[in-house]
């Protein structure tokens, strides 16, 4: 079987996240398992390097899949662009050797937060930013965001704690940009746990906002203690940018 | 009463253009102008610069009414975007002349054209462009556009024919942007004729896919005639970014 690797645009808001799993329907992973599957007459699971929750968007997500096929890989993804919904599109495919996987061979990920900060709603974005027409201050909110970075138990930014696995995570770098009322928070880590940009989002803006001081970044670290962290950022703000290997 | 000019964007994707008329359900005026009465608990009718068509989208559109409210600017922008759905916003309020009114006093008018070129959809921007997959030549476009413009008789390029309301007007510059698989056409006019700016797009289209020779631009002019004009492209990639006075 040939191995292929393609990157996958979405918009995330009518699905339930990325991944298809017991009950849940309606997930991005079920819709281009369904047209691929189609194309070669065989059931075909693919793998995504990032499980996004739902309305999450995504500009890079990789998935790769194992499949037989004559077609060429520019007839492949002609195929799928047709055969999807207009708010899931793929970019590109290649041929990939046998070894490569989608999420265990990714070494790094970038998501961007986007954020509207206006008194009014910017229509043509409203789907993709969180609407926070308060005040926020950027220079604050670039000063915690050093707090953050590094390797680091990210426990108290997460939503679910299974306490089996490392809950330790190095997060390379925040970025902060402020452009016509747009702030775009970009994170690059080596991984990302369930929620956590989401809260490490939420915290940024109560600090932005004067509602919470930086230093109870360290208590949320000292304590790994979810309450000491923000609150979850809406999805509809977030997107999975790149996937690093 | 006094009089009010306001900037409104919106998303046309739902509406049935801008202009409230006759059994015409669900327009934008009509949206504005119920949140408007209720505001004032009066019947408040207002004028638009442009009256875009149904699935037109406007960066810039200019109203203005007359009203009398206690409310300052602020305060009737922030109870107007309160209960306008979120693809109608309010970006500005200020009180003017009682002589301005937003059509009847428009010197000029820019429209943008979005086309989506690029060899898949691009989810975000899929209701705000024309997707296009096809080559075009860019340049060739451009050197078609200086051909249009200038003071001329536009009849050949608008789609209802009333013979007795002049069709001249003055197309003061086209300019046509690429950048990463997003071309965008910019228009420049003193003013346009009904669907001017979707046929002017359909005829540079067909000129920079090579399906139409510059030279048909001539004809059309000499002619009059639509046929000799291209086709009239979807009101999704339309915008109207900018009146001025």
């Amino acid at each position: 079987m040939k191995n292929y690797r393609a990157i996958i645009q979405y918009d995330g808001t009518k699905y339930n996240g990325w991944q298809r799993q017991g009950n849940t329907k309606n997930t991005i992973q079920e819709k281009i398992e369904q047209v691929l599957s189609r194309m070669v007459e065989n059931s075909v699971e693919i793998f995504g390097a990032g499980r996004t929750d739902a309305g999450v968007h995504a500009l890079g997500q990789v998935i790769n899949f194992k499949t037989d096929t004559d077609k060429s890989n520019v007839e492949i993804m002609e195929y799928l662009n047709n055969y999807l919904p207009t708010d899931i599109q793929v970019i590109s495919v290649d041929r990939v050797a046998d070894r490569f996987h989608a999420r265990l061979n990714a070494k790094g990920k970038t998501y961007v937060y986007k954020i509207c900060n206006l008194p009014y709603i910017n229509v043509f974005s409203r789907k993709y930013s969180y609407f926070h027409p308060g005040k926020l201050d950027v220079d604050k909110m670039r000063k915690a965001g050093e707090y953050l970075i590094g390797q680091r138990d990210f426990r108290a930014f997460c939503s679910v704690k299974n306490m089996k696995k490392s809950t330790v995570r190095n997060l390379m770098s925040i970025s902060i940009y402020n452009s016509e009322g747009e702030i775009c928070i970009e994170y690059k880590g080596n991984g990302f746990l369930y929620n956590m940009v989401r809260i490490l989002t939420g915290t940024l803006i109560e600090i932005g906002e004067g509602k919470r001081d930086i230093d109870t970044i360290l208590r949320a670290f000292e304590t790994g203690d979810r309450q000491m962290a923000g609150f979850t950022a809406p999805p509809n703000g977030l997107f999975l940018r790149e996937v690093e290997y």
